[in-house]
């Protein structure tokens, strides 16, 4: 105990090293088959191919008339009708007509519609309920107001390739085409645990020297948000057993573990000795460049002939929070498949000048496009100290601020009391 | 049938009007209690306030040493220590010091945290188990590295304010204070038919005139994705005692309506009929100015004594989805008590020149950000046809395009065949 160090082992490394880091590590699990309703969010390890052409037959676009381009405007004898869903029954032959719905199959002989506002009644049945002749007020052209065979799909198409996202429209497509059942990228399952004497349950009163676990449920609802399950590890005591002992109930079921608390440098003897010693885990990083979240660590852990990757978060609220999105969301999305894994990255103007730190500074804001300026403003959630979780409240995005102390013809030092644009980094 | 319409009896109205209708009638529902961990995506219907401080006790920012300021720089002698999650239980007297850790209650007496960086061990015990005195190398101002009590979250600081989105952070900020259970509003319940003798399920195989219904899958994840729960109501015949049955089944269990196709003109008098003669419905529009879209329905329906709404969105799948994005997910929002329920706007590049329609147009486009240009760049997603569900694959913005009939200075005829930055609807 006396011998504690004095100063950190781990090398500061920047945020982009990091986060290559991380990413090297976030390898694809598998695939499995999944029911395209089930679908939603999910990457498509393989190519889609339409096995039926749409329209699968020649569909009007229009309520109105199927003709004969030929006879061209003016009088038609109207034949029956072709409805969506029915086989039209009736050859359009020279001179008539087939009353015809949007979506609805051309009967044999018609190539061209006639939408029904260009026509005229001219004589319908006695007792009123059919039409007998009616007057085309336009001349129309071979091919007017038809879909033809494949026109939206063809046959054979590729319609969706692997490593797409799979969104609505995405699930509309497999449905369109009627491939039920698809070979998508396995999601990573990920074990969310808390580590700390001091904390309780939320539903806990206060006791003295104690405060609520907030972490967990942060972290939970945020990597549930981006469509992964969770599992909820609870909270480790401070001591290696009661580490221990989670983490290795945890690798029996989870590919990914994320803790928070534990990795400042008071405790970072825990975790380590418990990762390093007890599971041989490979420590790839213990400290980053950047405000908040410099005790972040990340590791892997090879149990049970399977490889689990671990995140070492924070224990302060806005920190664990911070971290999740730079580093665990993009590993999750790309160990799920997805090839555009990296967060979006836009311009904002600052609404007002904030200053700077000496590290690079990930700052709460709310980003807003406001009337018809293309550039969105970003407006500080407030005093940014990494335990005051309310600087998260409506956020819904990190600006990225660099260090004051780089010197770049573009963003030195002179910036920190500026309004200017800086990169924002969006969260949501 | 002989006298069927030839122009359709509903007046066009523009996209705003429309939106504008529909928001009127989307009204709250009511609130109920909800668990915090369940609360992800719901809106807040009571202001909440925190009932202790956090820190609830003056906390150490770092792993180091409590003292008393007064006492300088240079010697100390250690005096036990204090970890997170104990009550200290020593007092710091004069040349005394107390270990400490991030997160950990300061001791009574103490009045700043020196870091542990900024000390040497100059004595440890024999066994070389404790420390016994340090030094410290630099002159410790009163308060430093402490976060006095309520310094993050004062007592009964309100946290979260009615009409608040719940997030992550936010419900970090509900398990921080022990708000376990809160006033939400309610959700809608969404119930998505499609219409259509030519509709088979996904799983069957294609029969002569026959398409598979894309549309209730698409709408259905769609919403669906957006939080809101979702009841399949089916395939209904283009029967008026096909529709009607399943209506009056769904108005027993849902609030809102949304049906895809039965809207064009051949058709309208079906749905028509159903609702204004059997459901006795206020239908308050039947047509949109806009492509895709323009047969898009609205109405409202007094059913057992309670409002229900209902979307009558075409059946055209491109046309389903982007009404379904332009109307029914703002109306849901709103229902759910969401002051932000319009669609985020933002100002757009095109990469291509386009051709403007007559109608205003809902163009589907990838937009993206790229490199360190503040203003996105938005690509085609190719043709646009509404039966044409390709148009949506990799889509996630609506690019609103002006009709191009209209003149005005900024956005006329002329713009439709050069680049030009034009207003863009995003919709995830
Ligand atoms: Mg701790
Ligand atoms: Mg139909």
């Amino acid at each position: 105990v006396a011998y504690r160090p004095r100063k950190s082992t781990y090398p500061l490394i920047s945020v982009e090293e990091a986060l290559n880091i991380v990413l090297q590590d976030a390898n694809i699990l598998g695939t499995e088959m999944v029911h395209f309703k089930k679908s939603i969010g999910r990457i498509l390890a393989e190519d889609v191919f339409a096995k039926d052409p749409l329209p699968p037959f020649p569909a009007s676009i229009k309520d109105g008339y199927a003709v004969l381009a030929s006879d061209g405007d003016g009088m038609r004898l109207v034949a029956g009708d072709s409805t969506a869903g029915d086989v039209p029954k009736n050859k359009v032959m020279p001179g008539y007509c087939v009353r015809i719905n949007t979506g609805a199959p051309l009967p044999s002989g018609a190539d061209a519609v006639i939408q029904v506002e260009d026509t005229l009644l001219e004589r319908g049945s006695e007792d009123g309920r059919e039409e007998l002749e009616i007057k085309i007020m336009t001349v129309p052209k071979p091919g007017q107001d038809i879909r033809p065979v494949g026109s939206d799909i063809a046959k054979g198409e590729m319609i969706l390739s692997k490593g797409q996202n799979l969104g609505p429209a995405e699930l509309g497509l497999l449905a369109t085409v009627g491939v039920t059942s698809i070979l998508c990228y396995q999601q990573p399952i990920v074990g969310v645990m808390s580590t700390g004497n001091e904390l309780v349950e939320p539903t806990e009163d206060l006791q003295e020297g104690k405060i609520r676990d907030s972490n967990r449920t942060t972290l939970i609802s945020q990597i549930e948000e981006h469509g992964y399950h969770v599992i909820d590890l609870g909270i480790a005591k401070d001591t290696p057993d009661a580490v221990l002992a989670l983490f290795k109930q945890a690798l029996q079921s989870v590919d990914v573990i994320v803790t928070s608390g534990g990795v400042s440098m008071g405790e970072k003897d825990l975790l380590k000795h418990v990762l390093e010693t007890d599971l041989k885990a490979n420590i790839k990083f213990g400290r980053v460049f950047m405000k908040p979240g410099k005790p972040t660590a990340f590791a892997t852990i090879e149990y049970n002939n399977k490889k689990h990757i671990f995140f070492g978060l924070p224990g302060n609220p806005v920190s664990s929070i911070v971290t999740c999105n730079l580093y665990v969301i993009p590993a999750l999305a790309k160990m799920s498949g997805n090839p555009l894994h990296q967060r979006t990255i836009v311009k904002a103007k600052l609404e007002k000048s904030v200053y700077l730190d000496p590290r690079p500074e990930y700052h709460r804001v709310v980003l807003q496009w406001l009337h018809d300026d293309p550039v969105p403003v970003a407006s500080s959630t407030g005093n940014q100290i990494s335990s005051r979780l309310l600087s998260m409240r409506t956020a819904n995005a990190l600006l990225m601020l660099p260090s004051k102390n780089r010197r770049a013809a573009d963003d030195g030092e002179g910036l920190s009391r500026r309004r200017h644009d800086y990169r924002s980094f969006v969260i949501s």
